[in-house]
């Protein structure tokens, strides 16, 4: 079961993955997990549980059965979402990559338990509509199969929305998943959400500031100056002829 | 058509104008354009659509005619903006660069429909005034030709003002477009821009909070003991002898 | 007393762990420190005062008594914090490694003396638990024996509370002190109370916009124009055959 | 008047310290600039205006006499705020380092013409006291010597307080300077003001939000799951034996 070349593109793509979310500044210590799925092969890899990014080899990478989610090759244990991420491949059969991360601004709207609104076309080039928040989990579903309760509540709330437009939920109280057609491309929606997940919140902040639009301007000779200093006839700064 | 000297050396500025956006953190993934005009050839170049900027080359660069908007140079699809580059040459002929992104906090004043006061010097060193919004795009303008539509707008804000003292300006629910005498000029100007929107964001945070100046102040005998430990005769911190 | 072998693992640690500090943003110039401590010798190693992190080496960490807080080895002046640090260990036998920073979120809720409540998984992941603060130091505590006496508040928050589950406390008006089974583990604790510190605090900002939510989404035809132009039959975006 | 060694030593300490003032990431473009005085040759030396740090060497810095402020070494122009500087030079002896720029909180509350309170142990390390606001100028010291006038309204700011004790200032609607005992001493005091800045800041916001504090806490089964995901005996997280 551990032969050294036995699912090796599929488990590098998967480590490169990895290693870009890492890079990404969206996580730190071993936050984080990105997995891909190979549907000819009825598997997907995942990154293996509390592994050090910049130890992490092809070789640290868990490689589990899509049916059974049981693991066919690999010495590590897998991520502990694993079950989550199972679930999503189960229930969509386009999704081929699926993230997660605890990136600061998607984490703030999902333990808010707020959908991101789409407020811009920064939002609407990549999601079509707002990103939607999980259900509350139950008591027993937390105590029972937390993981896999996770996954089904992600698939709940794309009962009646398409996951390939939509590629991203947030988790109540817990933070974001993202997906898409291969493991980078997972990654790449995580970076985009977080991005749009920030330009919302500061938006939110701009509204909450609206009464104070009085906010005293620069005097005009004080501005005058400024910006004549810089430019035209007069201007002083610089080395001018 | 595609010799390979043709235009080297505005496709390499303009090269090089794209690679300072991606370094200065303004942007992520693919995300941003920047374009130089050439009026003697009657050409301007610009960034291709959807490539990565670590591979892109000189050679991906797309020469389009300054008059019709058609290519000219390049194998590459030019960027989607690119109807909005060109209105702003055709209508601006002092303005020789022009740069579009979704930088955060400009991103953030243009989709909340705001124009940027001029609250400090750090604005007026660069902008003569305020940095204006466009007016909302009717429906049938977003269908029929949304990008030149764009280019429209933004020079209508501009009707009475010269575009040379104010080099920047809000797309409504969209982003900025900063411009200049050349593309390195006008991802400067997007530098700038962002950084008076951040400073300008973070000072309507500070009026919104006006009403808690009355914040507990540190009692006198810590906040004394903290800067004695460091400075003065009896200072105990680092290596004195 | 200075043979340059002894303790030289230890202190090799306790060099990394401070360069893991300064490495991971938390702080700015010498600020900040992290010791841990050999149970077995009865000493702990931390790092000297004012030394910049550039230069440090092992040879500069200094070795103390767990017993007296006495030097045992090393030429430099130990942290200002020292004592802070000595009172931990001595109280806590579990512990064994300590740090301390000024880092940005986690000084903001000391400086305001709110405990970090547990919001969202991030924090439930790592901490037991809120994040206590210390209460205030009398102005007699703050001039006879100050960083002995910030030890004994910070142990006095955990009389009821066990140090393991809850690795972090927060001094009133001052900053984080977090810890661990050995030095680098105190400031992974650091890293991980920063972003839950810094979670929670925007998460705080959320909470005093809600009466915002009516802000204006963007139109519809706007937005289908952005997700079309990049998904979809009729998408203009990159390099499509 | 410029043999290429005279006053070496002392312009290459001022590159480096505007090289330092670069690196901090607290300008942008050639935004600041940082001086040196020479008190036993009469001269100061302060980076030239318009030059880009990355190309900047020790013959672009300018050397000024401390008495009439006439350059005395150097073939570029002297910094615009060059008056600035002298006036601090020529009013306060111990002072022998000076630095500007526009680093953003400190900006902000400069703009929002509000002095930074104290407000914990961090500030009090390094300055004795809140940080002034300098006057506002009227129109007639702006349109007949500026720069000069902005030195002026500084020391006036300080005539009941010391400047060795508190070494920087907000100057109203425009940006900080701080200063030391030499050039980088005022780049070190910078970085110190902009952390303060910035944490006083995100204070204020915690005041502002201090009606919400009922935002619902996680619920205890999700928070024990999590913990006890990664905690005790029956921990799955990582690779346990």
């Amino acid at each position: 079961m551990n032969e050294s070349n036995e699912y090796r593109e599929l488990r590098q793509r998967v480590l490169e993955a990895n290693l870009l979310l890492a890079r990404s500044g969206l996580v730190i210590l071993t936050w984080g997990n990105v997995s891909e799925a190979d549907r000819a092969a009825d598997v997907f890899a995942i990154k293996p549980s509390g592994v050090p990014y910049d130890r992490m080899t092809a070789d640290d990478i868990a490689v589990l059965s899509l049916e059974t989610g049981e693991k066919v090759w690999g010495r590590l244990n897998p991520s502990s979402d694993t079950p989550t991420h199972l679930k999503l491949y189960q229930a969509w059969p386009d999704v081929n990559g699926v993230c997660h991360a605890h990136s600061t601004y998607a984490t703030v709207w999902s333990q808010a338990a707020r959908a991101i609104p789409c407020l811009g076309t920064t939002h609407a080039d990549t999601f079509d509509g707002e990103i939607p928040v999980t259900r509350h989990l139950t008591a027993q579903e937390v105590d029972e199969a937390y993981e896999a309760a996770t996954g089904d509540v992600i698939i709940e709330a794309f009962r009646s929305r398409d996951p390939s437009g939509t590629s991203a939920v947030l988790v109540r109280q817990h933070g974001p998943f993202t997906w898409g057609k291969n493991a980078v491309d997972s990654v790449e929606h995580m970076m985009i959400l977080e991005q749009c997940a920030r330009i919302s919140h500061l938006q939110y902040e701009q509204g909450a500031t609206s009464l104070h639009e009085s906010l005293k301007k620069l005097d005009e000779p004080l501005r005058r100056k400024h910006y004549e200093r810089k430019h035209g006839a007069n201007a002083t700064y610089g080395q001018r002829g």
